[in-house]
């Protein structure tokens, strides 16, 4: 037996900060929480506790002020792009992945505020190598139909006793997360140089357009499977001609079951449904263009 | 020593019901929490486990899906009355109190939604001997200002660090609640007889308008204190002149606290702050007109 | 109409302390989380937003550290009492109510621990008017009965579906907290005097003792209702013969549904069941001795 | 470009199962959250709404209860194994991942229980193309030392405020995951076959003793940083000589700062602490017997 130290990393998590953008007379508002892992040359911290290439997440929480302080926020993506250059800046440290989730608030005045409850805007961002990957998100998005679903034509064998149905509830709360492509050198994703750079997109409106997107295939698929709904969603994202390469999408099934109202002598015509905590179904899937190159790396931390 | 029973109640907690009203090309979606607590004679089951006057709490649960089959859904206050009315007609029952909690979707299509995750709306209905009592409510209504809140003038002791601020930001969640006078004779509020009865209110219309009060007077109100907020939004509930007898509120002052940059050589003016999640602040308070009369059996279970 | 403020209170809640006594070469460990409410003369910060009278919610934290660095902190009702009693020296202050979660942790070293994740012992102080009251408890106890448990011969009526069953699964996870009979002149309950003050009782062996026959009674009742489980419940906790008044008893019924196998050719003699989140039941009495004084302000925030 | 569906998987997740084996006069609970994810020829589902490869989620979860009725239930690494070989003999599913959360109960009497709320005991099995993996762990052990930690001689920059400690608390919740080594031909890990089967390892052995040696090397270990901690943890791991190959661990340092009482005039030698919730460290390896195989396809979905 040789026991020896694998990958490993660390950092500061859920970094919960406000900024307040207050250079016009209608304040900007933005609400983060932003996490921040690196890995690097850190073997001696855990083998004999030697802290010297140790970055403190202390510091790393006092640098995400700082540069919000110093730099402004803008896009999340921007802002965890200057973060994640910044840390592997230090000389111990060659990866860092900083996500970030971003709470919406909707404006009531010019300086006031009410929190959007619904979906978080998302970002992943990894520096490495001088390679930069840059993934961006939604999640808590919670989408309904209450009819145009069914699900027929599955496996029956000895433990099967669903029936089958041509008009159910769909509902899921979706988590979609979306790769873009990196620049090549002539802005064509598909020249990616072996160091792909992230590309200079214009994040808010690749993320409004893609959200969009979601939302609109979902309410659009006549669905014969969570999975067909999910693929058309993934499709959609894609397609929305924004340099991006891949979507990975995790749909829970929000299981609403029908209430049996029979024995109570009343008809039931899906109307009256018990909405269900647990279990649920659990449907995730990769949707990619495989002309462009894969990168696994920008999803592992 | 004589070891008595004292008050009871028991019931069905936390029925998670969907209403698909398919009347109409548009459905209509209601996504109810409802929760059932029922008094009456029940000392037997307590003392000599003699269920003869108990009505199971799985048959609560079946009234309130059968009732919306059958009646339909409506006004959340008007759903409660439905079902605490016909609680009370099982003999042994002399009090029953319907809570429920109403999730908001927002319309993406003819059947499709999207949760709508801010706010939601409650209702408490109570109806016990002869009497009825109506409070609606929101809760999760999570509001800021970024400035137009100070704090000064408060009392030192040996325990104060606090400094003085004449600009902060303030946050909160609002849970309010709010008690409908009951209707007179004459529909006049303050002829109410001994005997109350729920007003015929409209009740969507007054949700709509007491929520948005309170939105208004957060954003409207130059905050000295979140007391004199609390009870900015409590007098502008009340004056929405819908009948309102008496409104409670209850709201967490989620602190946002100025992050010091100064060690970094960076100026912070009012931009970058750290939310925490604990302590909070925690300001309760009722307003009511002290021309109608209390009634707080209304509030308690 | 004439628009008023009512009841009123305010604090800082969830204080989140852990305090680490070095005297003995083993530490010992408290995990608390404090909320204070405090009440008194406080209109003037609600109607014109005049703090004068306002004890700053960020004192009463600083309080809270303050006093467990100087006095320890001990038994949690005793850390409360020298707390509230402190809030009502300031003048404006008429009352203060502290609560407190204690969390608990097993030792396992002379300065390790692990936390052990059940149940929390819980204290409500109330300090108003030269009257103190003490209320005990218990949180997140839960307990499991897998036979001995019936329900049967409860009221059948049109949305009866439920089946009478003489062995079921009974579940539970109890919150109960016991109020203690004030100290008469002569250390005699019912001799209580007009002004009650708060009993010189050995707060952790009256807590290991109710909370063990709250589990005793438990596991030794054979349930023909969960109210009947709930009254033998509060008995035992009056019947240990530390003065307790009364105790407040708040069970949810966590419901396990026997799988229906049949359809795959199997039995399931109690054996299998389905742990249902939602909806549960909820039972809540009170159990009290009657020869004792009631005192509902002991119970109100 | 194109749009290609990539990796996929769906199933049942968190089946709330509770199972009493009543064979003996004390009966035996045994309490899981399980949840499964099924992998294989599905392109039909996404691309077209075709369902004829598909096994229902339903079915999946009815597979778990049947299971359980017909064999027991035993360790959860056997029950995993057990639903996992199932599931792909469904001829389109070539993979089957099954996760098991166990939930730890405290025996009262013969049929009394009590929830240990501590740490609950995990497993993933996995069964693919023929091959198995097993990985058995443990989350929610939160554990503290009040000393013997110190963090000192780490990287100081322009963003550092954190003064050096050379005594203060450590606590974190474990999170640990250890893989069994597959058994070659002659019982020999190192000799794995090219298919590696499961080890017919003693589960619930092998597990008390993992779980125990976690703890002890957290309370053993003077800590220089959380990361010597974690490593002295995974060597404890794996030197338990059970055949373990790789360990990882996620550990959230869980900061209890020192309260600043000098302004109150009091000392604080170690004594008062606030305990956090945001932001917190997360310090996350591997540690591995670099003489046996990597499995990656063992911890990924």
């Amino acid at each position: 037996m040789a026991i020896t130290l694998g990958p490993n990393r660390y950092g500061k998590a859920e970094i919960r900060m406000v900024h307040v953008d207050r250079t016009t007379p209608s304040h900007v508002l933005t609400d983060l929480n932003v996490s921040v892992a690196l890995s690097g040359d850190l073997d001696a911290a855990h083998t004999v506790g030697d802290n010297s290439a140790v970055l403190p997440t202390d510091t790393q929480k006092n640098t995400v002020y700082a540069f919000a302080a110093e730099h402004g926020v803008g896009a999340i993506e921007d802002f965890g792009l200057r973060l994640a250059r910044h840390f592997v800046t230090t000389p111990s440290i060659t990866r860092a992945v900083v996500t970030i989730e971003a709470y919406p608030w909707r404006r009531l005045g010019p300086h006031s505020f009410q929190r959007d409850g619904g979906e978080s805007r998302t970002a992943r961002i990894t520096v490495a190598d001088g390679g930069e990957h840059v993934i961006s998100g939604v999640t808590g998005l919670v989408l309904m139909n209450t009819t145009d679903s069914e699900f027929v034509g599955f496996i029956k064998d000895r433990y099967t006793t669903l029936a089958e149905t041509t008009d159910r509830i769909l509902a899921t709360s979706v988590t979609a997360a979306w790769r873009h492509a990196p620049a090549g050198p002539a802005g064509d994703p598909a020249e990616a140089t072996a160091t792909p750079t992230a590309p200079d997109a214009d994040w808010n409106t690749s993320y409004s357009t893609a959200r969009q997107a979601l939302s609109d295939a979902f309410t659009g698929t006549y669905s014969r499977a969570l999975q067909e709904t999910l693929f058309a969603m993934g499709q959609a994202v894609l397609g929305t001609g924004k340099g991006l390469a891949e979507v990975r999408l995790s749909l829970p099934n929000r299981h609403h079951f029908l209430v049996d109202t029979a024995p109570f002598g009343l008809s039931n015509e899906g109307t009256v449904f018990h909405a269900d905590d647990r279990p649920y179904g659990l449907i995730e899937a990769t949707v990619r263009d495989d002309e462009l190159p894969e990168a696994p790396q920008a999803w592992t931390s």
